[in-house]
């Protein structure tokens, strides 16, 4: 079985990459080839023996979508993408990479698919931002996408165009609305939504991290650990169970900025939580004070998605796969 | 006051540029200029003695995109599109043109406004088809667009691009959800609801018709002179009661098939009726079980948004507008 990732540098890429290396296989089909594309090459993944491309590709020029066809990988994991507050900061830049690149990549399949019968399965990373305020809490399944940013219409575009080119039989498209990813690992990236990872993160392991919104806000998570999951779900699940609406509203876990705080606390002590400091930013609680509060995400559960337990679980991974296991003394 | 019609030289585009010159104004300011453009060179509208331009555009092309945006129009009337059947039938022609069309005008317009601060009225026509089954009757405004054809995806993304650029300031955009437009005048075009026209409009006049489907289907429905209207009216109507979803769904006549014969009868009498003959199609009955039964248009009907009253008024407005007044005898 012949695997793409585009994104595979990212972080989601990376550890979708060192998740499926790991499991050594995909459905009950063995990996045999896996093909990395990014802006930047992306790193030999360690541990990998098997056919390996590592490709820098630029998404959203047709040339580097001919490329990934070109191998014609069984499953594509679409993950490129340019993050929110980026493709609202670079509008062009946003459409070019986010709308561009998954209609030349679903170009390149469809010619193949018509040239040589090529159907591969794509795997899609959508996002919650889709939705757009008002919200109701919870977003029901058939709640309508009304996106109020450039990156959430971009990915509403997208998820428009895999059911318009999963219908006509060109490509076996699955889409997914991740939730926002926490704990996020590394450095802050320019996703408005870098705090709600940042002020778990940072304390974690002694440091400063700082609050632009008030407590009683609240969002939707996955670990990066339920993220890949989801993602391999999505690639092995019966496609016919799925119907005409080809993205899916995953689980999550629905928690306030208090409550992540409150179980900041549980796992690391009231000295974590003194290393939060409140600047609160206007411009943060406008953006986000129009975010997704929590999904009914029904049609993934009854399908099998998984999403964590709670914000506990998720702080829980965080150590267990960033940290080693175990808080750094200080 | 300058206008633009792209798709001026079809069935709407010619209608809503009669109905302009009619009236002499829009929103209370004088037309001083048309700029008309189609893929063949719209014809010099009659009547019309102030400046005008008659372009042959391809629409979907960067540079006609420019040609409309060059002569800076203060209201641009976006019509041309590939209809839904030849959309679903020519694939890449659907997207180029519905979808890289506008897309295309909006990016224009974007760099008209980022270099000089233009920012036009845009009044574009998407349709009904972006719904799409299981439908429930009416359907609400906060219904979700779920498009079950190229053409209603490509309206549906297009709604998208036009809140989007709304929202970044580059433009004022506002989209109708058109109905389907029965009576269609003229000859029939690829549009797989064309017998909900024909069934009517060949019979006034004496001749046959066929009617693929059969008389329980139900259907949204607005004549030309009032789809005209809902143009007039987007065009004119305060913008910031419109929202963030910049697209309407339009009021109109819900009517069975059945409705329609017997609306046909009262028009024309029982030798007008005998002229419908019976060929169910199972493609097109495929094609019609997912279509809008009707719509509530709440927001649009507040708006102030008039729909005809009645098939009835439909068929009348038809016999006043393309028949002269007046049944012919036969």
């Amino acid at each position: 079985m012949h695997l793409a990732i585009t994104g595979a540098a990212g972080m989601i890429g990376r550890k979708l990459t060192a998740r499926l290396i790991a499991d050594g296989g995909l459905g009950g089909s063995v990996i045999t080839r896996l093909s990395l594309y990014d802006v930047v090459e992306p790193p030999l993944p360690p541990d990998w023996t098997g056919a390996v491309d590592l490709v820098a590709a630029d998404v959203g020029s047709p040339a580097s979508a001919e490329v990934v066809v070109a191998g014609r990988p069984d499953v594509i994991f679409h993950l490129a993408a340019v993050v929110s507050g980026e493709a609202e900061a670079d509008f062009e830049k946003g459409y070019r990479v986010n709308l561009d690149g998954t209609r030349e990549l679903l170009d390149a399949i469809r010619r193949a698919h018509l040239s040589q019968g090529y159907t591969p399965r794509l795997v899609f990373a959508s996002s919650i931002a889709v939705y757009g305020a008002p919200l109701p809490n919870p977003i029901p399944d058939d709640f309508p996408a009304t996106p109020r940013t450039s990156y959430g219409t971009q990915k509403a575009i997208d998820e428009l165009l895999l059911a318009d080119y999963t219908r006509r039989g060109f490509v076996i498209g699955v889409g997914i609305r991740l939730p926002t990813i926490c704990i996020r690992p590394g450095r802050p990236n320019l996703a408005a939504s870098g705090f709600f990872s940042s002020i778990l993160r940072e304390p974690l392991v002694g440091q400063e991290a700082v609050l632009p919104v008030s407590e009683d806000v609240r969002h939707w998570f996955a670990s990066p650990r339920s993220a890949v999951g989801f993602l391999i779900k999505a690639a092995t699940i019966d496609s016919d169970l799925i119907g005409p609406d080809r993205t899916l509203a995953m689980p999550g876990v629905s928690a306030t900025v208090g409550e992540q705080i409150e179980a900041l606390r549980r796992a690391a002590g009231d000295g974590a939580v003194a290393l939060i400091r409140r600047e609160p930013d206007e411009t943060i609680m406008r953006m986000i004070s129009g975010w997704a509060p929590a999904l009914e995400a029904r049609r993934a559960r009854e399908l099998g998605f998984v999403a964590d337990a709670s914000m506990d679980e998720i702080i829980g991974a965080h150590i267990m796969d960033e940290l080693g296991g175990e808080l750094p003394r200080h």
